[in-house]
């Protein structure tokens, strides 16, 4: 295993300070951020991941309401939480967390999260204008990635990069922010064929195809940075990637790993987000409370 | 030049004929369908490319309403008339012409155009719902080249196409088209270097650039399938495609041709779209006067 690991926790503490500075300015500004998740669904893996991001939320001095509607729920009911949550002045982020209950699906209920709280970019109507190239929110997962190349300063304008997976949450997005930082994209999928046909000649490849150990190191050229979105549980409970982390090590020169990569950063992401939405939402500082520097914050 | 040429004349046939048919059931039922075109330019190749796209639609069978606010139109103006043709029972499909006034974005503008009557894709839900895979109409040039692919019997499934640009008009909505059919995807653009690293791996290359002569046969590896999206004018008034059709057609066994290729298909699909949102708009046939195989038609 030579392969330099990718930590998210450097990355996320950078993303919290940034949030923090946040809070603080919405504080002096009179505004308590404020992010709701709304639930319908009693499993146990789901809880616990809202828990997490509750408490990352509050160590971040942002509220966190959690709309539990039941694992009955009906789809009326959870539209109407959103609409009412999308409306309510003292929410400032939304998100609608899946799995959802038998039949009901996220696509549609996502339009009814408004574009300016849609921290998690579900709204389809975010997602056209993030590729669009308008401000908007892109799914956390998304964004985590772009965010650890960033910050072990793997360029991206003018690489090849090769995405496994054509998700609407991951994927598909993803791909979005690559092109908006001028890397070449390919998306590959489940009818790709071998997959080494793309992936050995990119640059970076990132794995979200939620399928574990689908890429080992004959997939990629040596050298390669090798990002892994995948979170798959185990039988035996434990969290693996998508990524056979052994046989990649010798050949990648850089490897995010599962626990402790992409999922670290996508949580920090979620409170910046809302505390992003919140600034946007107070709008610019007035003239007579205006600093020197003084952020705005957008989306 | 051996290539075959991908004449757009034969695919755009038969879609006029899907729109005919589609025409005489909306006549059965007392609609008459209608496209409204909201320009602001005085740009000559623009008043002909809009005349084209009336000719096609009254010889249809379609009304067009050319909605001329001239070209000194404001932002306010235009985004007044594509509302009052979003709420307008007689309009079903609105296109908003590019070029519009300096200083007036179409990105924004585009927002006011109905989702149902978005016939040519500009409006960023459309992009976000055809990319998230709910019921959109895609840009009409975007479908056409998967028309064109289509009708000529090449398969999209598990093969590697090449995008050569990244627009939000065609470059984005086609990577969508593609990867619903399930090809394998690349998006190539002005910072990927040299575009034969992406090109000469990819069994179909789809040049959208907007430069003329961009790829040549040594762009691409024998055998490759072209389609050219390219609409350049030359100085001396000439259209050229993004391709140079010379070289490329020593190596490509199929090209598409500038001009009687993609554009002769696109103008057919903004009729045959008009015709499915008015078909869309009126809902399902009421059952006293539904035909065995009536169709219902959807975006």
């Amino acid at each position: 295993m030579n392969a330099l690991p990718l930590l998210g926790l450097p990355v996320a503490q950078r993303l919290r300070e940034a949030a923090g500075a946040n809070v603080r300015d919405l504080r002096d500004r009179g505004i308590a951020p404020k992010l709701a998740v709304v639930l319908a669904t009693d499993n146990d893996a789901t809880l616990w991941y809202v828990r997490s991001i509750a408490r990352a939320a509050e160590k971040a001095g942002v509220e966190c309401e959690i709309v539990d509607l039941g694992a009955t729920a009906q789809a009326g009911e959870i539209a109407e939480a959103l609409r009412r949550l999308s409306v309510d002045d003292t929410i400032h982020g939304i998100i609608l967390q899946t799995p959802l209950p038998a039949g009901v699906s996220a696509d549609g209920l996502a339009a009814e999260i408004s574009v300016g709280k849609d921290i998690d970019g579900a709204n389809p109507l975010s997602l056209g204008r993030l590729t669009a190239g308008l401000p908007a929110f892109a799914p956390a997962t998304a964004r985590a990635v772009v965010e650890i190349l960033d910050h072990y300063e793997f360029p991206l304008a003018g690489k090849g990069v090769a995405v496994v997976g054509r998700s609407t949450v991951v994927g598909k997005p993803l791909l979005q922010l690559l092109l908006q930082r001028d890397a070449t994209v390919t998306v590959c999928h489940s009818r790709s064929g071998p997959l080494e046909r793309y992936t050995r000649d990119a640059d970076v490849v990132v794995a979200a195809a939620g399928r574990a150990g689908l890429l080992t190191g004959r997939h990629v050229r040596a050298g390669a940075v090798v990002v892994d979105v995948g979170t798959n549980v185990e039988e035996d409970g434990q969290l693996v990637g998508d990524v056979d982390a052994e046989s990649m090590g010798e050949v990648a020169s850089a490897l995010t790993p599962v626990p402790g990569g992409v999922g670290t950063v996508t949580t920090a992401l979620l409170v910046l987000h809302t505390t992003e939405a919140a600034l946007a939402q107070a709008g610019p500082r007035s003239l007579a409370r205006s600093v020197p520097g003084g952020a705005g914050g957008n989306a």
